[in-house]
């Protein structure tokens, strides 16, 4: 067996490095977002010509995206989900409910002081941590049946 | 053709009931969360006992509130989720994310403050609005075909 | 057995009356898009407020028009589509299509000189006609085994 | 992530041929519908026997055609749909609609003079695109993150 | 529970009568193709009109009765094919293979002396027997819990 | 909102008629496999003939039994699987596992002695709990919203 | 694109060896059943012990049969399902059945003969024909676009 | 054709080395819960953290297992599970029940003792059988057409 696994959520860390590091030997296939928060913010109209309005232009931009992370989410068997202290992270919480609907192992991460707001989100997953090593753990004894010593 | 209607999101004004008064004589069935915060909260262990840790507090009753939400949105064929100022309202992001994957007509309800925050969950939508009459005028529109005057 | 039939296409002439009329008596409920031209391509805008662009007023016209189109066709047993001599219609070959993908009995209607360009979508068909009458024969034969004599 | 393409419509242009160029590096697998237009129209009776009737001619053609179609478009992450100035194109717009039921992203490409026609059909895309060197721009964004300089 | 029924197969003998006969009074909607030998066999002709080739002549019909018989499949809950001693009866065994694919429990009525000739059908089947009131018997047991005496 | 509840598992005990009576009023429609519990393990012979192998005494018996138990939770909103501790209730665990396939929302009822052996099937639970009025409760409050006082 | 496709339907003939042969070098990868007559007979008893009734001795071999029969057709692009003059061959109609229900290309190979009796099978299809040479050649025209010269 | 085949259940005897050593050279992938008897128990507490109370350190260890189980169930197409003389095995025959559900292939291995116990797990089966041989035999027959001599 061999997993994909789509790395969802904060991109203002180093968190998806410290796991694809940590994962290298297992047989992981990692994808992601796009992480360059202005090309992701802008490819809509830098491919698709100007918007006036701030709405379409982010909609342009969103739904282009939107090819990349809809498919990177249908064709892994986990999701990991970060939510960090910086903004709303909606779209995070989006791609965690999309991943529930259809069935994928949810794996969220967050620190103990977004418990209570993130129960719903919690209650779906297949397991709670808080550290990029405890990702890499999990997919360690998935795959290969090894706890950390 | 009826209409059932999921109304995600935000409990603290009373913006559901504005959309189902309005709503009066239109074939349509509405269903929501328990808007009752502290019976919503609590309901796990009211019902199979005490935590001792909030987490698992937290985890048994979002997971009876699942009992109800999973299958409301199961049977809506519209879900409208708005988002307030208050909160971190991830459940209501995921609660999006759910109906987007399992196709339904998301109706996205958020004031302008919002939108580039929402701008993966709006380019989901079918329609992105700020007010419960804008809601009610769709209903009517997707009902019977008539505009507001 | 009852059929729901969604009828779409072509808004210009009186073939969904005919239709509607001449199956009176029979277990048959019909749905249909939006036939007021006007509020169809206006709905959005009416609604959710004006844009400056034509492309933007159309898509939140046609966003709204989904709701009720996406849902009439999931509902339904069978879906005619009928093109007629006017406009481009690429609506009602979209519409054909993605009744196609869901596995619904496809009939579609139009007149001979049309017969080579819609070749590809007559191939996903049940059947073939030309008029509203017929219609209603296949839907009374359907129901209930009796021919037209 | 590597993606698989399905380029629909029209036939008459070298646009298939200039994505694909443009493409080359990228891992992206691109399919076809078969582009010979006499091979296309006259496959059914070349192989199966000829028929009196042209309906027939045509149907037994559009059939064997939908093999391939069918099964490229439920095997590609995207479907390019390309509408031109002549001819009907209601095969591409069934395409669109059939892709748009699977779930498959949608990249719609056209002249601004049609926009109105297709109103439908691009409120159902990720993108709605003039040029084929604007395909090959998504193509590369969703994939390697890039945006044209 | 209330079950739907269809009842594919042989139409030369009185079987479903025989069963919607002992069925009164359960909880039991029963459909069947048509019935009418002539009717079902130029139903395509005599509403779509003639055809010179009688592959054409019987493909017109077996499309406009799919219509019936699909639905009625997708719809039942309990799919009961009966094999005779005359004709070559593909259609019901194509009707078992149909249902097998979509889940529905499959009772196979037939003689003995077909058994080897049926063994894969029946292989699909949750009950296999040669009466029609066997099949009365099982419906009453599987929604009252009550067996003959 | 009304909901369909499946009562699988131990059938030596009354927990099933406490559910129901504690429900009286609330918008539920229950279903059970046959609790006659020879009925049950004879049904297959009773109506199709005798087998000399127990075996084959017994398959005949539990598909007819599946006729019944799949269409009910396939059709059931929850499953509540009662493990009591007699006889090793194989059956009980494989309707929970058939019903998590499915999405279904779970409802576990067992002691604390089974605690362990059950991790797996509680674990794809949305509530595990001891008694036949926690059902009653969780059921009374996703209809309405109301805790036990 | 590359094909998979499952060659179903009677055994005694070298229909198979000649598809296979004719489509060398093309991407196809052909899957059949299992067609030793007396392996496939027998499979069930000497695998699993022997069965003193001939039903049950032909029901375990079907069951091991549908094994490898049911995973194939699953994993195949195009069913072609072959009648000959001999036997009953409802299993032939049975995989037609198993295959359109799953939205599998469905090419049928019979002669003239029995056009009738297999006029529901044929509506199903995406081309009927009656030697293994329009197999291949459809094959070829699928893949490569290149018809018979 | 190649198969992959999760052996699912007793963890305490050689039995799935007897099945992997005797398939080698078929074209078979194998995957397994983890059988290592103490991770298993306590790889949710081990990575997650420690929990006070048994049922929530069983809980996260279970739901991290399940990230194993079903994904591997996900992607089989054949799923045995083998019964035992000892512990309960709720979960083997969990295991059961979400493959069926799933339409994967089911083939149980127990002894003649627990036949009447298993019925309705057999009755869900393609093959029932008592030793890791006879699962060798299926195996190679499925694959190649060869019978044990």
């Amino acid at each position: 067996m061999a997993l994909n696994v789509y790395l969802s959520g904060e991109i203002h860390t180093d968190w998806r490095e410290q796991i694809i590091d940590g994962a290298e030997g297992l047989a992981v296939t990692f994808s992601t977002p796009v992480t360059d928060h202005s090309a992701s913010d802008d490819c809509g109209v830098a491919i698709t010509g100007p918007e006036a309005d701030k709405f379409w232009h982010d909609h342009k931009g969103a739904k282009i995206n939107a090819i990349r992370t809809r498919r990177a989410i249908e064709l892994s068997d986990i999701v990991v989900v970060r939510f960090g202290d910086q903004y709303r992270q909606w779209n995070a919480a989006f791609d965690a409910g999309f991943a529930a609907a259809l069935g994928k192992s949810l794996i969220v991460m967050h620190g103990a002081d977004h418990q209570h707001a993130l129960k719903e989100v919690d209650a779906a997953a297949l397991a709670v941590i808080e550290t990029p090593q405890q990702v890499v753990q999990i997919l360690r004894y998935v795959l290969n049946g090894t706890l950390p010593v």
